[in-house]
């Protein structure tokens, strides 16, 4: 806990997060030692947290392994239910993702990173798996880009100085001037195409989409890899066939 | 709290996971004494509750009232990621949901409870309004009857008798020698249907989805409304459709 002790600061509830988000698609089952060591907390505590955690229905344990049960849904579904646009997107980003026969995503901006809140993925086998709730760098990504080009100059500027830039790849822009510069070309023509910046060979475009009052609400993506399509196809065929389906939200969200 | 209070019960994370479930659809913004009233929690535990999820990025607050951030998807999501079974099905669904016209989903069995792990809505304007992770009394549903009839007949019998088992409509079934009688039906046949028991109007049929070594992972479900589809269409449409659909996802899951 990097967190200075406070008196507003419930530890054993920060602890408690830890436990269960320590559980993940490589880890489902865990032994308490485990769940320790990857929830950062001492063995003691861990098993109190994790007996509270079975009393409360969201782990369920064989006495030697304990994995969560479908109730930790309730906790981050509370969030998606209240935001309904996931609801209101998806039969949209299905359609596209069908014609496009592409991976089709929705994300928002929570601080530095975007973080998944509609996915359609395809059947191909080389697809990427990402789930609802997986964040990424806002600077490095389509949709993050999108999304922070709807931040006023000076704090876009203030953020992207004060956010971690990993260089994912040689082609990853980490310079602020030449982020704002391109974050600046994103605003003016509407989309956003990064190309190897976050992982080679991957290559994705988003859009924004709008809310009742015109300010942007999510970004929309499509996301192919190098082999699959050019960028010249992704500017002539996946652009303006996203913007219809970000059209299409945006009316059923007026 | 109903539990009793005991050393190894950690109440602080209780009621955290509490004010985390106070945020839903109805209630996605809430002052303090609106957190401390839902949750069940006095007030001054609600604001350092609150205080604490804002420094770990749960929450955001303007000062007045409070939401949850995207970062609460993280807590949920443990368990969706390990469980892969959604990733795999919606694909499935998707086609299923497309030939139909009708809202398919997927659950588990969560003690007494049925919970949806996968839904594919549709556009229709009255179609019924569920997210993942929410729960609905196994007993009553069409998904529950086929997870239930999963279990040796011993079990399933005890189960249903310690199980709250509310009359829905009048039409609901909740004696338990009627549910046994019905449930081993649903066992030789290999599907479901549950008209009108759970709500007025509303008709939904399930078929089980078996994993790698036979036993049933998840109800596939196709729900609609008794306007427009009669029994009989369930019967000779739906069910072999959503056999077709299970059979493909279990060549999935080997």
């Amino acid at each position: 806990m990097s967190e200075p002790p406070s008196e507003d600061f419930v530890q054993s509830l920060a602890r408690g997060l830890a436990v269960i988000a320590a559980f993940d698609g490589n880890h489902p089952e865990m032994t308490l030692s485990e769940v320790a060591r990857r929830a950062d907390v001492p063995a003691a505590a861990a098993r109190r947290f994790l007996r509270t955690l079975e009393k409360l229905g969201y782990v369920r344990s064989d006495g030697r392994s304990f994995r969560l049960t479908p109730r930790v849904l309730e906790l981050g579904y509370g969030y998606l239910s209240s935001l309904s646009l996931p609801e209101v997107m998806e039969p949209h980003l299905r359609e596209l993702s069908a014609e496009l026969a592409e991976s089709v995503s929705a994300g928002v901006l929570d601080e530095d990173d975007v973080v998944y809140v509609a996915r359609i993925p395809t059947r191909r086998i080389m697809s990427v798996s990402i789930t609802l709730g997986s964040r990424f760098p806002a600077f490095a990504t389509s949709m993050g880009r999108v999304l922070l080009a709807g931040l006023p100059e000076a704090e876009l500027r203030e953020r992207l100085r004060s956010a971690p830039r990993e260089r994912f790849t040689p082609a990853t822009l980490v310079d602020v001037d030449e982020l704002v510069a391109e974050i600046t070309r994103v605003r003016e023509r509407g989309w956003s195409i990064v190309d190897g910046e976050l992982e080679e060979g991957l290559r994705s475009m988003a859009v924004p989409v709008h809310g009742r009052d015109g300010a942007i609400v999510a970004a929309l993506n499509v996301s192919t890899s190098v082999g699959r399509h050019a960028v010249e196809t992704i500017e002539s065929e996946f652009v303006p066939r996203a913007r219809e389906t970000a059209a299409a939200i945006e009316a059923d969200l007026r």
